[in-house]
């Protein structure tokens, strides 16, 4: 299944650390507690330093002795900031991008001003691989425009990858809006983005890409790609701290001519000329609505900041090279156990992570997160019905850590230790 | 105009304080800067000690150390834990609020969904007097609803009230929903609650109240009132620190009949099933949306814990008292010096915060904020066209404070110092 050359033992993966010219990046995050290998930096990345110096700033500075002031002296002006920071990380213009709100919501905006614009389109497409959320704000919104709108989840033929076959069965002159994640959050498969733009845009409709899985770890290039829209949250690869606010992408040309469905005063053009009347702001910020969370707007711009200076060619190598290692030692230690992947063999089809299933998967996944004895705790995360996600953060993770990983849950299956857990999902994550 | 005993001195502030039961209340904020009388807690409250141990824990702690384990320890819960802690506070059962998003995206959720419910009816009503971010997203709702819909802004006779009888002037059977802040965001006129709600009532109309400027400062009885519904920030009076996430209330009896337009997995009754179809979680928590910002989240409940230990009544008390001893204080130093009042003279009828009026209103309040002398500042906002608003905040503002500012703004007009600086809009607040 790989095409590098990997070996076994513990020493390869250190010798792999050794060389690995991102190794330096965990400093700059605050990692306390050392018994620890943390493979879920796709569903919540870890602190950096930077952060903690900052949200100090912000408390007792900012908010603190500035207090009022401080919406003058940068908090008025961080949406678009920090979209501008973030705009080469997706391949975007520095204009394009506002952050604000969660995930959910600017797909709402974004979503639904895209189908006011498609006159005489009412077909929302989506697959079966897309995050919940986001299939559910589009039923949303057709539920809301009327009987004459639906949303039709594109099946993958192998609960994957979305194929172009795949999407051109439910393609057609009504489809208004096409809606995927660019890396599906159970598989880590990957889209092509530009081939896939161009069979949508082939059918007269616009795309929205939802880049949660893949800004930050694999290079995301929007425009080149024509998308027309996108959105994603920042706080997985990008380290922007749990529930951060999310982004927005609209390519320069479409948007004066979308209109936000939710007219609030900071997406007015003179939001403290407390006019009775709305007007849309120019640009990107007529897509903002209400007051932004300062203090968990504050903690997002550490994160890209070592995200730009490691490069994301250089952080999209080291992810290939982990998964590929991880997809190695599964082959060895874990498939004779009863594991499978569900994740793409092929690295340009992959996102960040492998997807390991097993019956037992559940189950597992305790045992990993609460070590009876003393040994290491590995941090993955559970997706139903059957998947443990190995999530790879290249700035953070070691080769080491996949190798300890990997012996970790070959020790708990060969010794049945997931037998002392209960099945029953108690959790919520 | 004033009912109460005051004088002119300082001396007789000095003796309130003295005698004020809740000035050990100041003490809890964190106030690094002692040359600065702050009287702008209605547009951002000042951080508590305790807000900043509570962060320091969700950084280095919760996020840093514990990671996604977190979600399960306390983060998950978040929004309907806040809203039962707020929920007396507004005079609301505990499972009648939620707290996450913004105040303009909690009214888009609830005016769209009431709207939805009154089937018939077309006409939103809210008035001149209401903060213009209220007024706008019920602009974009009639706009997306439909030529059908409208909006209409009752007038204010005065500028300074809305009466019953400017109310029923625009109240008739189109009309399906009322929102009015209780308390006016310039003139600090405030409503009787139950009054209004009842001629709302009375025509068949829902109402939504907009709590922004009175939560926390003055006693709050929803349930009291029969209100519908309700939406306010927590960053004013309440202390939740900047763009802290909104509240959003319904009544027991509405929650279940009401469907947000934005379908999020947050608002999902089983998030993490990962269904590929919405069906809205039971009570208030279908309004959530998205991922909440969990560090913007944290920094509310001590805020509320201080309203709930000192106690509505006692800080209502001595809000009455501060804004009567700074009317009393402008009828004897500054009317002489050409300013009026935008606030009504009766404590019935007003908030906590006085509306100072002069031509030159602008650029006084530049000079009362940044003084070219080692002089105190004074931290009121402005807001369009002649308005200075001084905050009262009684858990951390004192008489002799009141008595202080005032001495300064008759010296900065008696000297004319605000001849020195430009009339120019720069700023954003």
């Amino acid at each position: 299944m790989t095409e590098t050359h990997f070996e076994s033992g513990i020493g390869f993966a250190r010798r792999a650390d050794h060389h690995d010219p991102l190794s330096k990046f965990r400093m700059s995050f605050f990692i306390p507690e050392t018994n620890i290998i943390y493979l879920d930096g796709n569903s919540l990345g870890r602190l950096p330093h930077r952060t903690r110096e900052r949200l100090q700033q912000a408390l007792d500075y900012q908010w603190g002795t500035r207090l009022i002031r401080s919406w003058n002296e940068g908090w008025y002006d961080m949406p678009s900031r920090l979209g501008a920071r973030l705009a080469p990380i997706i391949g975007a213009g520095e204009d394009e991008v506002i952050v604000g709100d969660s995930t959910s919501l600017n797909l709402f905006k974004a979503a639904w001003a895209a189908t006011k614009l498609q006159k005489g389109r009412t077909r929302l497409i989506t697959d079966d691989l897309n995050f919940p959320t986001d299939i559910y704000v589009l039923q949303g919104i057709a539920n809301q425009l009327g009987p004459d709108f639906e949303v039709t989840i594109a099946r993958s033929s192998d609960g994957l990858t979305l194929t172009s076959e795949d999407l051109e069965k439910v393609l057609n002159e009504e489809t208004a809006l096409v809606v995927l994640s660019h890396v599906a959050f159970k598989s880590a498969y990957m889209h092509d983005m530009k081939a896939v733009t161009d069979l949508v845009h082939s059918h007269g409709a616009l795309m929205l890409w939802d880049l949660s899985h893949s800004a930050g770890v694999v290079p995301v290039q929007l425009n080149e790609a024509g998308a027309d829209l996108a959105i994603g949250c920042t706080y997985k690869y990008l380290n922007g701290g749990p529930g951060a606010p999310a982004y927005l992408f609209a390519k320069k040309e479409l948007q004066e001519k979308m209109e936000s469905p939710i007219w609030g005063w900071f997406g007015d053009e003179n939001p403290f000329a407390f006019n009775l009347g709305y007007k849309p702001a120019p640009g990107m910020s007529r897509f903002l609505v209400g007051t932004p969370p300062v203090l968990s707007m504050t903690g997002i711009e550490p994160g890209l900041d070592l995200i730009l200076k490691a490069g994301i060619g250089s952080i999209r190598k080291k992810s290939i090279r982990l998964t590929e290692y991880l997809m190695f030692l599964i082959d060895e230690k874990l498939k004779p156990l009863g594991f499978t992947t569900g994740t793409p063999g092929r690295a340009e089809n992959r996102g960040s992570h492998v997807a390991l299933r097993h019956p037992e998967a559940f189950r597992i996944c305790q045992a990993m997160i609460f070590p009876a004895d003393n040994n290491v705790k590995v941090i993955p995360d559970f997706r139903e019905p059957d998947n443990i996600r190995l999530g790879v953060a290249p700035l953070y993770n070691s080769y080491e850590e996949m190798y300890l990983a990997i012996e970790r849950i070959e020790r708990i299956v060969e010794e049945k230790l997931y037998l002392n857990y209960s099945g029953e999902r108690a959790g919520v994550t």
